[in-house]
């Protein structure tokens, strides 16, 4: 459900009475009934989904949508719009019983909606956000974080680093696995091999060694090692020329080596619209793309787009639509 | 000119007979008459300027379009399309009889034609473009590289250089630089006080030194001090949400701290029809955003976008328009 205070509940709530998603899936949130029921009057709906509580759940069979109330902000003081330690709590809450329903197999795949950094930290709970936390708890380090859309869809080699950091963190076999991963989904969500195109580190890709070598000596041996392995990749491709439109149109996706080798031409590209993906996970995961959003929580304005997407990729890499 | 073998000359062609250029500057073109006469033919046109050697240049007005022939090419092999030691020594002293003539005050400005980085190095000039042949007749290396266009204008804090360089080669004083260089050409190309938008190098500006520290040691020192100076300009601003549509509507121009936080944005929004625009240098230099395209030369198909606007820009930043 994401933070109470921001606009994840709303969203739920939308999510929960789409008739494309319920034509797909049979989605169940991890939230508070009774926060559920204040955003719905805020917003003027109802909620279209029976509730059970938390030690109720698995129940025998799921038929139709289902609120799992995790009762996480009873007695929690709860103001739309502001940061606080006790949403904080809530949120994490909410995404560790969803994990361990993945891991045990109740549900098939886990899309989270926006929680707070800020408030997360004010309850002690040290995470940068959903990524981490759900790494840890699948006891991975091997993941990796891909933006999609319809427009463009960027998987990165490094995320959360400073550029000083960047040169010295790129592998081989880290390009490879991001190259597996990135193909692997994009095979799935789009249903034909995809085309995916790896961008250089440097200007002009290093311009013949010019201007760094990671090139030669990282990434052109990872690009030819996929494509041993016959997946569809071209690269390193020079980073400003690899977004014009004419590649655009013939990338599935690209792999970027940093944050905003990616991010840039994402967000310039799919602001709002787009989907997070954890790759590499033992389960599927999937996020909206943008915030908490708490200047517009709880007042009906929230945009679902991005949340109705990252179900139903979600759907898609899971394997599980009818 | 440029390289004889590529674009360069028809684009020259159509410079000295554009309506839009006449009526605001009066064009003067370095280069070869006897290519120029094949060009012509070749896409079955005329050149509508007299012709002078460069032995009388300058003459003693200049009431009409003109071709300084510099007869670079005679004796010279030239196939178009074709690399050659031949076209890039004499797209070299095409450059060098131009930097002599703006120098000498002759000229208000210099426009540069497309050269071919590899016909200069087999004619054993080493140089990687025009930008470092014209700081270096111009002895300075106090200058920046900026490109704009209607949508987008960004300038390079750093150039062609390898990202594990990157950081090290920030400083305070040269981002004030770019900053003061930039918010200069704006008001001039615009006409009015420009915004000026500083990035950050980091993901998320560093997010408080989470990841990289040079946003606040080095740019938000100089972000202050341009401000301080009355300049209209905000940063370090995320690199990755710098670019959204109703932040790009608002700025007038991005400072980047390297090579292609600036060029992916433009390439993506921008390709060729931009203007890469030299600033700091004694003179004024503008030029084409697009290569000697030797799959189109000489066949009459090249786009003269770029060029016309790089004259047109040329023509403010000089100050000379009636």
């Amino acid at each position: 459900m994401g933070d109470p205070a921001g606009v994840g509940p709303e969203l739920c709530l939308k999510v929960i009475s789409d008739p494309l998603i319920l034509d797909s899936c049979m989605p169940v949130v991890f939230g508070d009934a009774r926060v559920l029921d204040r955003v719905a009057e805020a917003v003027q709906t109802s909620i279209t989904a029976a509730t059970i509580p938390i030690a109720e759940w698995p129940p025998g069979t799921v038929s139709a949508p289902l609120v799992v109330d995790c009762a996480a902000m009873s007695g929690g003081k709860l103001v739309p719009g502001r940061l606080s330690a006790d949403c904080g709590r809530a949120s994490y809450v909410y995404v560790q019983r969803a994990i361990e329903s993945a891991q045990s197999g109740h549900t098939s795949a886990i899309v989270t909606a926006p929680i707070n950094k800020e408030s997360l930290c004010m309850a002690g709970i040290p995470y940068p956000g959903h990524t981490e936390i759900l790494a840890e708890s699948a006891g991975t380090d091997r993941f990796c974080m891909m933006l999609t859309s319809d427009i463009i869809t960027v998987s990165l080699v490094t995320t959360h680093l400073a550029v000083n950091d960047v040169p010295a963190a790129l592998s081989t076999g880290k390009i490879v696995e991001v190259i597996n991963l990135t193909a692997e989904a994009m095979r799935l969500a789009r249903g034909h091999d995809p085309a995916i195109v790896v961008c250089g580190l440097n200007p002009h890709a290093g311009e013949h060694g010019l201007f760094g070598t990671e090139e030669s000596d990282v990434i052109a041996p990872a690009v030819e090692q996929a494509r041993a392995a016959g997946i569809n990749v071209d690269g390193p491709i020079p980073p400003d020329t690899a977004f014009i439109p004419g590649r655009l149109r013939q990338a599935d996706a690209y792999v970027c080596m940093y944050h905003d080798q990616g991010l840039i031409p994402f967000k310039l590209l799919a602001f709002d619209a787009g989907v997070n993906v954890t790759l590499g996970l033992p389960f599927v995961r999937t996020s909206v793309d943008h915030g908490t959003a708490f200047d517009i929580a709880w007042k009906g304005e929230a945009e679902a787009t991005s949340m109705v997407n990252a179900v139903l990729l979600a759907v898609k890499l899971a394997g599980v639509q009818e």
